[in-house]
């Protein structure tokens, strides 16, 4: 199953994928879905009104995470771009919520002077239970699913100093969605194509099975810190390709256009725009 | 004026200081009442029941934060004990709302084995008006006043990855309050005795004015990146004397008891205990 939020009469709701259609949920969206026990029977089952998919509008499925966790380092290509070496913990940094924006909306590049914009395709871990020093069964229980997201990085603002914060939450940043696929249909670990492509030349191009500390494993370290709760994402890491490890380095600018795939999840598209 | 969030009667409610009394405000925290335009007026000016000021109960003046913000190395004294260089800019990580735990709460030791936990007493900024791309007149009038905070860190986590994180954000881990003191009475500036003791016995003793990035200056910085919302925090970083720079090293145990006191704005008082 494939949910989603969509944008609808001034407002956002919930919905479930079928395919040359939508069915409106009786949530305002995803992540309120998620916050009930019963959420996958409710989305499963819910006969409410349907809408043509095509012309739909979507928001980012779970538009106000509790907390959105990100993964550095977690795709051997990466790493090895990165020169460095293989990690026994996985680099865990945060990210606002309020710097989601949804699947097809404009990324917007950070004001004034020329900054250094790059791209970073993730596998994102959508958490579908709370969940609190989980064993590994537990942990691939408490996800709800999978969706698309590119963490989009300011690199001059991220290496300003040793924590790289800043260069990961500027304004409407972050493109996430446009489905949730359920975990019951990909597994725990899914093998799955990722990509990115920018102005139609693929950039990075890899399968989910490279992650290094996998969505489970995620889970259950986190939760051995903080409670999880429904809503939350995790980024799991973004494989090689990105534009600052390139020769020459490249980077996004006004009128570039991101297109972020994986494999029977979906597919982002954003259009790069000097910020408001 | 110096407004508080109690507990009372299963729930949380907002109150104003009047010495032996509070002022029961019609909202129910502290977060909620500064996301209201005349705010300021409101609270000053409310005529609600009143409580005595003995016995009660604080929770954090803005439990649910939209965002909170930490600035690492920002006194000098830290900076020479940490062996950094002065930076150029100021060094940003964030913290997860749900970490945040009442004036008086117990800190919750991380479970397990032995974990070296560490206090960093810390000036915290609460953001009183939405504000972006700020000038520095518009980023102090953006700042509704200040509170204390206390950044307890498990630095065997911290220490894990270059990315600090996930010693940052271990479960109720992070007082805050009791007191936000408004800004008109402290200036967005203030040079206040700032300390934390342990066990009674005085570990960090420092100035406010020791920042190398004020109050002003790190909401204009941060503003410049994305939207800072009324009740956003920002803990403006830690004075010398941090357990892990002492000689030997000091760690925080089960009964440790930590005070974390500001000049004119108030006083954490918290417990270890082992994590439930």
């Amino acid at each position: 199953m494939r949910l989603g939020t969509i944008r609808h009469d001034g407002r956002t709701v919930a919905v479930r994928d079928e395919g040359e259609a939508v069915v409106l949920l009786d949530a305002p969206d995803v992540g309120t879905l998620l916050a009930t026990d019963d959420w996958a029977e409710r989305a499963a089952t819910h006969d409410g009104p349907r809408l043509p998919a095509a012309g739909l509008t979507f928001d980012a499925p779970v538009p106000q995470p509790g907390a959105v966790f990100c993964v550095g380092l977690n795709y051997r290509t990466h790493i090895e771009e990165s020169g460095e070496q293989v990690p026994a913990y996985p680099t865990l940094f945060g990210k606002l919520a309020r710097t989601l924006i949804g699947p097809h909306d404009d990324i917007q590049l950070p004001a004034g002077e020329d900054r250094l914009v790059d791209w970073e395709a993730e596998l994102v871990v959508v958490v579908g239970r709370a969940v609190r020093h989980a064993d590994p069964a537990t942990a691939a229980a408490a996800i709800a699913g999978f969706t698309v997201g590119n963490d989009i990085s300011v690199r001059d603002y991220q290496r300003r100093t040793s924590q790289w914060l800043q260069g990961k939450c500027f304004e409407a940043t972050t493109p996430v969605g446009p489905w949730l696929r359920t975990v019951d249909e990909t597994g725990p670990a899914p093998d799955l194509a990722i990509s990115c492509a920018v102005d139609g030349d693929v950039k990075q191009a890899s399968r989910t099975s490279d992650l290094l500390f996998g969505p489970a494993e995620l889970v259950g370290y986190l939760s051995r810190i903080v409670t999880l709760r429904p809503g939350d994402l995790i980024f799991t890491g973004t494989p090689g390709g990105v534009g600052q490890s390139r020769t020459p380095a490249e980077f996004l600018h006004a009128g570039s256009i991101v297109e972020t795939t994986i494999e029977g999840i979906g597919s982002l598209r954003n259009t790069c725009v000097p910020a408001a």
